[in-house]
């Protein structure tokens, strides 16, 4: 039988590919990569680099904020891939980070499950290389870490932010304001640090308290942890 | 200037360390890792297959529970490893998981940062290789995920789970019964699954309500989130 593949990328430099993934990107007929509505794919740029010549492409288009209500484009996307894989061509999909770390791949897999074999590739995701290039521990000891997205409510961002030990916070972009005003009432701007297109040649990595934009990309985090933003 | 690498090598399967760590393993002379008292390392066993002849090697004996209390050892194994550095030798430590995500790098690291540079090539943690294992979403949409560890008081973990969509419990060990019971009270059960050796070729994954042992091995995790453990 042949298998649909789900391997993660990695959150930017190539290089954070892993060895399995490489192998499984390097056989496969058929590669897949979420791609915006204009057909940009940050997927595809990524793993270009470990991309041989002359392989079918499948660019799944969507719409920009990938929360999966796009079930339509979903199901279209996965009939594409089904129609390969009934034909006996594996097919890898290419995930930025890690496949099933606020990933689309789980819509395909969903929609694919117990027709064809599937097996995910974990990747490195943007917390542990936002911490790599930061150089600053992410947990320690018996430390919780919460992870959570920049979008939420403030009232929610106070209520998960407060008492705990370290957290990774994606998807700042507009909502930056907001953050810094949580993590100011919390008394915790200190122990935070922002770190923009971690692993990039444009990475850029301040105290968050430093950070003087109004509103950063949607690819930004911030990790809080004791005295790391000092 | 020489460097002190930090490699991730990823939670288990050799294949899981990036491509970036293992250009770097395979060109230093020095390689470190932790061990324990009686010389075993789990960071050596996963690199293993990568490890090149004739190098240097240092297994840094440490007491088992790696909690960084261990001041005067680690002491002594920063020197040793900045002995190698001040000969002009690059020294790389294989840490399983990610370097700096619940690791016992940051202990070198603070030690040694300033007197050398100091690179951190980060690896995939276990709890993505759990979920790409078990074929489950970690995290999807807006979701928050919390990752804490199973030796936390159980009032402790019942409010930091209440309310949250997905959660990594780590270091699960003798502490399966505490995080069963609290887990129960909180109508979360079915939200549960078990993975034992994530990546290895004994790993076990079932429900957590499935699971009847006492006691479970230290290096095991439960995810949670909605329906997972059904």
């Amino acid at each position: 039988m042949t298998t649909l593949y789900g391997l993660g990328t990695g959150p930017g430099d190539p290089g954070l590919i892993t060895v399995k993934a490489l192998r499984i990107l390097q056989k496969v007929p058929v590669i897949a990569y979420p791609a915006s509505l204009e057909g940009d794919s940050l997927a595809r740029r990524i793993a270009a680099p470990h991309i041989p010549p002359r392989r079918v492409e499948v660019a799944m288009r969507l719409p920009f904020d990938p929360d999966g209500r796009a079930d339509a484009d979903y199901d279209r996307h996965a009939e594409t891939l089904a129609e390969h894989l009934a034909a006996e061509r594996d097919v890898a999909v290419l995930c930025v980070g890690d496949p099933l770390f606020y990933g689309s791949f789980q819509y395909l897999m969903t929609r694919l499950a117990g027709r064809f074999p599937i097996e995910v590739v974990p990747g490195v995701c943007a917390p542990t290389a936002c911490a790599a290039e930061a150089g600053v521990p992410l947990t320690s000891r018996d430390d919780s870490l919460i992870v959570l997205t920049a979008t939420l409510s403030e009232e929610t961002l106070r209520a998960r932010l407060d008492g705990i030990e370290a957290a990774a916070v994606m998807k700042v972009g507009r909502h930056l304001g907001k953050l810094v005003r949580v993590l100011d009432r919390l008394g915790r701007l200190d122990d935070a640090i922002y770190v923009e297109r971690a692993g990039l040649q444009n990475s850029r990595i301040l105290p968050l308290a430093r950070v003087e934009d109004d509103e950063v990309p949607y690819f930004s985090t911030v990790l809080i942890g004791p005295g790391i933003g000092r």
